[in-house]
């Protein structure tokens, strides 16, 4: 594969980015925050990510037979979160990031209490997306509760990362693992069990979607891994060798970089595996996670 | 009345006390939180807080005929958020305050990293809260749907007071107004709505509950204006006079201290009305609400 292809998403994915983007700026627009507020929020959200969660949530839903116009609403909450968590983790007191996706991170941009106080707001909002959504009220229930652990748990990973104090009981492999679980898995799992709640299918397809999700999840933040060990900052857009430098559980450190090659590999198996209950209708989500396990940004 | 009438709660409050505290230490130990998370966590909840919101929750329930025990879980919730604000205001990009109940704030007990980790941990487990209730799903959502919007318009409140940039189009006191009812107002509205959900009442009980909580929710903070201008740091148990340091907008240095005591009044006797058509049933709520309006810390 060439570097083009490995570094920008599949074609289809591309082609959803502009529905993504007005999705979220139009229901950021529609909450009619202070001009300070909702300028600082614009600023963190569209900001050219490349918006994986959201895309997921959406290709997820099409893979079951759900409404891709309906998945949308829970895709704008999803990508909600992962924003509001990158406003927090840029502080200071946090990673300390100036630079994200280019760009000065948003308490550069304007400053901390604003940082602070817009990530509070962009939680918030997640669940106020998913209370103001379309879905049956069970549904809905159910998006808020899965929502909320998926937070929890990236919150708890956060910690881990951050502060340390990871059980002794678990080995340096299982240490890392969990906070990658945590940290980032557990989002993107819940970004495509979205996707299977907007269809009315079988639980197996849900199950199905679950478990895809929880393999990409892990392999997304190894991949991360090894990009900030190996990327050059001028093609990530970010500040690299970040992890090493403070000295961050991360899987190269752990395992090395081959067996984190390795890993990437067994999960992105498992990952397609996982699929195979849902036939042909998964092909963009086998797509989607070969670009995942080979992205070079 | 006497100094203590004014600055204990009425005794059926101070008489919920335990059961509160019961319920929130329980519940934060639920979640199986990472020790360090779990002990901040727990030093930021269990502090001695006066615990207005769920009080208030658990009376409001009780005053439209709803089970107090049920309340309790929606109450959790109420209290969590309320703890999750307190400690990010308290960090030092907001009000930088080492000081809260007569204890280091969190960020100095433990690190600014977890203050802000903890605070968005907390935020989120009162949706989590809400979704693992035994509410019935209909009132899940409702309450998830109503605790988002206090939610927001608190962080908008604190956006308005720490950083300024009000509407222009508004008078002074219409902007003080503004950002009371945003940043303290909003919450004891939800604190009190919770508690009318948690009933199968007609809609005017409900509707009557939902206007009390906002009167007295606009009072509460125009009383801790007053107790910041002339309490003492001993007594109220923080550092005062840090509203008018900070150049901060309140009703005092907008109305003067005479005007803020009749607008108490004027809101104590609002809140009255709004319960009428309540009945007795609604006595403790009026008891709180003179102890609200005469407490001086």
């Amino acid at each position: 594969m060439t570097e083009t292809s490995t570094s920008e998403p599949p074609q289809f994915v591309i082609e959803q980015i502009p529905d993504i983007e007005d999705a979220l700026k139009k229901q950021i627009l529609s909450f009619h925050l202070p001009s300070d507020l909702e300028d600082a929020t614009l600023y963190a959200v569209m900001n050219g990510g490349k918006r994986v969660r959201p895309a997921l949530t959406l290709m997820c839903a099409e893979a079951v037979g759900g409404s891709v116009e309906n998945a949308m609403q829970a895709a704008v909450a999803v990508e909600f979160i992962h924003c509001f968590s990158l406003i927090h983790d840029d502080l200071p007191a946090l990673d300390d990031d100036h630079l994200r996706r280019g760009q000065p991170t948003l308490h550069i941009k304007t400053n901390e209490a604003m940082a602070i106080l817009a990530g509070d707001n962009l939680l918030t909002l997640a669940f106020l997306q998913i209370a103001q959504s379309k879905f049956d009220e069970s549904t809905k229930m159910k998006m808020s509760k899965e929502l909320a652990e998926a937070t929890k748990n990236m919150v708890v990973g956060q910690v881990y990362d951050t502060l340390g104090n990871l059980p002794n009981t678990l080995t340096p492999i299982e240490q890392v693992k969990l906070v990658h679980e945590n940290k980032t898995g557990a989002l993107i799992r819940c970004a495509c069990v979205f996707g299977g709640m907007c269809s009315t299918q079988e639980q197996t397809a849900v199950d199905a979607i679950a478990s895809y999700g929880m393999h990409i999840g892990l392999m997304f933040q190894i991949v991360d891994d090894l990009i900030d060990l190996l990327g050059s900052e001028e093609h990530v857009g970010k500040a690299t060798r970040k992890d090493s430098e403070a000295g961050k559980l991360t899987y190269p450190s752990t395992v090395g970089v081959e067996e984190s090659k390795n890993i990437i590999e067994h999960l992105k198996n498992e990952a397609d595996r996982a699929l195979e209950p849902l036939g042909t209708s998964a092909d963009c989500l086998r797509s989607f996670n070969l670009w995942l396990a080979q992205r070079t940004r």
